[in-house]
């Protein structure tokens, strides 16, 4: 199988430092976190700029051209709940080191998003999700063949889209995890690629358990097959877990070094 | 499911210290051992005395005695190549807090270890192999079946067999590990239960790589249903990623003091 791919979370509106530096057009802050996710070594960096309803399309524009330009072209996810500020992303994308990832369709209010893939050759997360949080994975499995055959008709390559069943928090949903799980096994089984917000999973827990729950459940969820995960890169022990897991399940050779290659 | 079972690996000859102490019968180091494994959560502890061909009887008759009258009779695995060693042992265990665990039968010449196990009411591990390493999961698969069977023909409990498949180094049979972590489904699936020695997966590695590639493994193989391993139980992060690995699959009930509990 091919090696783990890893999104970067960290340039989200939720911070208050990005939140400011993306309201004032600061590039500082950025940039300093994605050169800190990238020297992680994230293979994407998530850019979210919330729902941004105002200027979004030239806010979107404005920070894929920042961040590309500054770190060659690095790859991106465009995460707004905006449909134009994607697609003003998308027109000045450069995708000469990997596809832009739009973040996210669903089956939902959300699946014309596919039709942004396939006119800017975008790959997608599609959420398996129509209203809120699948029952069961009858039903997350029934939102991916929708959203399977809707891709296939826009003659998109079923690879270009991720597959995200919808991470949940285990501190209240824990007798959902194996159910999780489950379904990433078995939307890997169908040949198709997943993903999912990781840091979902440990969602209020104490600060302290918060990166084993996150690490544990990504080693687990690497078993079933996931191929990708939005979450921290700059968490040193969750990416050498994630190293770890790619030795073991024969994606990177193994190597006295590999924790440092 | 019920909860991972650990069985501490820290008394076993291979330990100058224990080696010294088996031959001299001087309980200090050994009690020492013991204290520690029990005292970072283990549930059985192993004993192995290596082949002990000359005072195999006395000397394991020995261990027991000492151990359990010690440790308000802790479980324990007995180890040794020596049959009769075992018997000696199964003779004076007692089994007020579990059954003892003979360590380990096969599908060769160490099949007869399982009338012993039948006729002490012991539990037992039973490696899925004849003659060296399984080729392949046909082969384990084969080798279950039939200690299965002879143990059902002596009127055992099938959940008193754990079954090894064979826990293999990464590092020279790298491309191994994903066949065994699909033996360890199988047989799960089986409703079986099944056990490993860890530390066998990470040998050879540098000592500082070694706990991850443990503890990545024992999550991908707690995934696959792996109910318990010969383990180092005084490595915290490992406890710590097992009983992570337990809350995930709804073993036991999350709270946010879980790791302390």
């Amino acid at each position: 199988m091919e090696k783990f791919m890893t999104i970067g979370e960290r340039i989200h509106c939720i911070s208050p430092t990005i939140r400011e530096a993306l309201q004032n057009r600061d590039p500082e802050p950025i940039l300093k976190r994605a050169k800190e996710q990238i020297e992680a070594g994230a293979d994407y960096l998530d850019v979210n700029i919330g729902p941004a309803e105002k200027d979004g399309e030239e806010l979107m524009e404005w920070v894929v051209k920042l961040i590309q330009s500054e770190f060659d072209n690095v790859p991106l996810a465009l995460d707004t709940s905006n449909k134009k500020a994607i697609e003003a992303g998308l027109k000045v994308y450069n995708s000469e080191n990997g596809k832009a990832i739009i973040n996210s369709a669903d089956a939902g209010s959300r699946m014309d998003l596919f039709e942004l893939a396939a006119k800017y050759d975008a790959k997608i997360i599609a959420l398996c999700a129509k209203n809120g949080i699948p029952r069961d994975n009858d039903e997350r499995l029934a939102y991916c063949t929708e959203m399977l055959e809707k891709a296939m008709e826009l003659g998109m390559e079923p690879t270009d889209i991720l597959f995200d069943p919808l991470f949940l928090v285990i501190k209240g949903m824990q007798d959902k995890q194996t159910e999780v799980l489950e379904a990433i096994k078995a939307i890997t089984d169908m040949g198709l690629k997943t993903t999912g917000g990781l840091s979902n999973v440990s969602n209020g827990a104490p600060k302290d358990v918060r990166p084993i729950l996150d690490r544990a459940f990504l080693a687990m969820a690497m078993q079933c097959g996931l191929s990708s995960a939005i979450l921290n890169p700059c968490d040193k022990e969750l990416m050498d877990m994630i190293k770890t897991c790619d030795v073991i399940k024969g994606n990177i050779l193994y190597a006295d070094s590999y924790l440092e290659l």
